[in-house]
């Protein structure tokens, strides 16, 4: 199995970008990725397009072949292909430009990941999200993500007696990131008693609980390792790769607190990494709202079982801390263009690990981890990458 | 790069399948191709679904997490991805479990295709099939694909002289076909007189030379090929896996009548296979509409450019012919559920190369070939495989 790695990044600014298409968004993001790796189009084996729900946003599937057409790569007939796994559609489109590297079928595959869900001729974005959680046992009976979420964070509160004002610390902590990340759709800070006197969405979520709905494209290149050098002489190496899945319903889980896609996904990418959750330096994990990135730095090991809310209030996850938690902002504060957001946490993590990351930088990166969820965690996908 | 088999194949019947849901379609053809392979669900490394767009016909995202859990192995965790390029999904899925495979992450992966046209909650199929052509260029301006493929044909009429009758005939040849197939969704036959009166869709296209609106599901169990031998004595071998890209909308095209994709993905796999268009015993195409056939066998090199029309008056793609061609009635007389096509495609082949396709065997077929088409030619995936 071949060695593969990060020689390039572009990314849009995520947001409410009314005035920027689909089209518009891919070809931004996927012309700054090739210009940072210094490649051109007749370089690129393959393209993997992450996007969630295209169809039904814009009326357009097959967008692989769009994409491809998009960036003014039609007379190369570069195979393209899209990946959906909800809104870990993004991290998945890597997953599968990485095992065709390590297949020794490509040498050089471009992942894109996007989503328009503003200014779309469509379904509501909330009611699209939905196609995420169960058609016949969620969806259908008007369950959508924050309440779906909200059941989460009220079980974790009453089973490990994690509070409101911990949740508030997620948001600010986030924001604070997010405010120094220039791409981020939310560049300004919160207080937690802004996010305690949110209005309601769905108990106990606020609205600055709950992570926006977003326009953006992320791009990254990936690159056999024994070829990435002829391009950059920082490659960023990814070490591993973890999936797994999980019962599509919240009511089929043996704990709806802990999401065991993540736990099984760790398990398998902390193994091909060699490395434990105490090697890890920085990580992007999915917080669509802010319990889920309480259970994720406990299912992903980074605490203990329960005391995620804790760990929190302790300023263990700051930019300062002991392993400093979406220092991008996350999903909360950068914004969620849902099939963007997996390939967006690889370019954060690619950032920190080549000591790009500015004011958002974190000490001596080394190891860092990026951590995609869809729904409400039936599908997980984990990769960590290494700097060289 | 490692050797992959197909072990195991299991299909639905295809057709307007009112009593079946979407998840039971999935089970049942997964289970078949489990039980055919002796495999059980610890053995399965991964899952990969192809399905066009369930999103809008069923409301459902998130079907690769949704198979895992409908099949039963949510306890396992299996990663589960899908992958989606319009009609060519099924076969863009069996290409990334095939990739998945080579790359030495994966021994043994199942690879799913599926949709649910009828009985279905969301848009018409028309308009949701248009969501596979490009919606700011054609679809926008109401063009389905009846109408793109009636241009292709028109032009194909005034450049090389094919007639109505010739068209008329791939429709023949199929459904003689598929009322030999116990699968197929149409199981009688039509003649030439039949098909040229039947109603018109879009001149020169009239009912019998289109694809049906239709439900069903197919999977197959593939096996990294040195494991292949411990579960069954007649494994089918890859030999090669091709893809490629072009322009999504029709007017891009330096000709509508060539499917450059077709082209680009065919010479990518006789170049890993190494075999020329004369080697193939059998071949599924993408049928999609009467012309598409004689198009593919032009760009398959299966004839010269332009003589597609003559080749299927000349009998030369039928049962018995030179070059059989949708031995199993194809996507016009088998039926049609888009992302199931492509998986559909490589079982027929698997039954031809293992002897098993009864009233329809082909005889001494040793090498066979799939070709999966999405939208009006935008993504070509091809197959092409060999009897052990």
């Amino acid at each position: 199995m071949r060695e593969v790695a990060v020689i390039g990044i572009g990314i849009t600014k995520f947001g409410e970008l009314w005035d920027k298409s689909f089209r518009q968004l891919i070809a931004e993001a996927g012309s700054k990725a090739i210009f940072d790796a210094g490649i051109e189009g007749k370089d690129i084996d393959a393209l993997y397009i992450g996007s969630m729900s295209s169809g039904r946003f814009i009326g357009q599937e097959h967008v692989g072949a769009l994409v491809a057409d998009a960036a003014g790569f039609s007379h190369l007939h570069i195979p393209a292909t899209r990946i959906e796994g909800a809104c870990a559609s993004g991290g998945l489109a890597v997953r599968q430009g990485y095992l065709s590297i390590a297949s020794g079928v490509n040498d050089i595959v471009v992942v894109g990941g996007i989503e328009k869900m503003n200014d779309v001729a469509g379904a509501s974005a909330t009611e699209t999200l939905a196609t995420a959680a169960d058609q016949e046992w969620e969806a259908f009976f008007g369950a959508t993500f924050p309440g779906l979420y909200a059941m989460i964070a009220t079980r974790h509160m009453h089973d490990y007696g994690t509070t409101k004002e911990q949740l508030a610390q997620v948001a600010v902590k986030n924001h604070a990131n997010g405010a120094k990340n220039p791409y981020a759709q939310y560049k300004f800070e919160v207080t937690v008693e802004q996010v305690m006197a949110a209005v309601p969405v769905a108990h106990p979520l606020g609205l600055l609980d709950c992570s926006p709905v977003s326009d953006g494209a992320a791009a990254i290149v990936l690159c056999a390792m024994d070829k990435a050098k002829e391009f950059t002489d920082k490659p960023v190496k990814i070490i591993a790769s973890g999936q797994a899945s999980d019962t599509l319903p919240l009511h089929g889980r043996r704990d709806i607190t802990t999401l065991d896609a993540t736990v099984h996904a760790a398990k398998m990418a902390y193994k091909q990494a060699n490395v434990t959750p105490k090697d890890i330096d920085v990580a992007e994990v999915h917080d669509c709202f802010t319990i889920a990135e309480i259970c994720a730095i406990e299912d992903l090991g980074f605490v203990e079982k329960g005391k995620g809310g804790k760990a929190v209030e302790e300023n263990i996850t700051t930019l300062d801390g002991e392993i400093p938690v979406n220092t991008s902002g996350g999903l909360k504060a950068k914004g969620h263009p849902v099939g963007a957001t997996g390939v967006a946490q690889i370019i954060e993590i690619v950032e920190q690990l080549r000591g790009e990351a500015d004011k958002r930088q974190v000490e001596d990166a080394r190891i860092g981890l990026a951590h995609n969820v869809g729904g409400s965690g039936a599908t997980c996908v984990i990769h960590i990458l290494e700097a060289i």
